[in-house]
């Protein structure tokens, strides 16, 4: 069964939303900070079972897609398509993913999974997948890739 | 193991596509048309396990969303959160993920899968749960109701 209308409301506050309170943050829990533009933060997960697997999550709380104006959300996948190039300059995956959920955390953001050799085609895409976590060196190495990949690549054109 | 080089350039080929096949056609095996704009077709899938569940596809043959140019990414977009609007003034769901994949079918398109009261928000999501089919009068009668809201709905303001 859905949330309850209580606990998706729960959910939904922006006072009490998971990702307001640490997306702009360098680390938290579950990822690093990559970059940060005027419409979203763009971190890389600390589950890298599919390497370069990233997110891109909207600055401000809106709970669904089909909320955003046309130019926030414009600028929104922008920035989701400028991430999955830079994800591709630095791992060179088969095929990127772009997966808009949010069913534990309705704040507008898409999940960037890359696809690589290794991995089926036709198995269900699951960003749950391993996990597989990184020495905290080989993290930061991948955020440093990833940031000077970020900054020698074009910011969207509109 | 993903696919082999000579099978994904024979996935990516325009002149063999099934998408750019059937995309445009009122009826095929997967799905029917609901509405048709310059960027994209949007079109109702015909595993109606989650009620609603509806796809946009990209007119143009793109393998993967990073190389749209940005107007394209846009109208792409408004016309995915169109669409979306649409299904929850139709069917009500209690939130709608957003997924674009393409391991089979590597043409840009976006699956709108409903979120319903009976559906567990913690399990992942999958575009094969069921399948559930309609008789062909229920189907009818569901497109016809998609297309009367979205000609009712407002076009993306841009």
């Amino acid at each position: 069964m859905w949330w309850s209308d209580d606990e998706w409301e729960a959910l939904a506050a922006a006072e009490q939303c998971g990702m307001c309170a640490d997306a702009h943050f360098l680390a938290n829990e579950h990822s690093g900070l990559i970059a940060t533009t005027d419409t979203s933060y763009v971190r890389l997960a600390r589950n890298q079972h599919h390497a370069g697997y990233s997110l891109v999550i909207l600055r401000e709380h809106v709970v669904d897609m089909a909320e955003l104006p046309p130019d926030q959300l414009s600028k929104f996948w922008g920035d989701a398509q400028r991430a999955a190039r830079v994800i591709d300059a630095v791992f060179r995956s088969k095929k990127i993913d772009y997966l808009v959920m949010g069913h534990r955390m309705p704040h507008v953001h898409c999940h960037l999974l890359p696809q690589h050799a290794v991995d089926d085609p036709l198995r269900n895409v699951n960003i749950a997948d391993g996990p597989t976590f990184l020495s905290s060196e080989e993290f930061d190495s991948a955020i440093a890739a990833l940031q000077r990949a970020w900054e020698s690549s074009e910011p969207p054109d509109r």
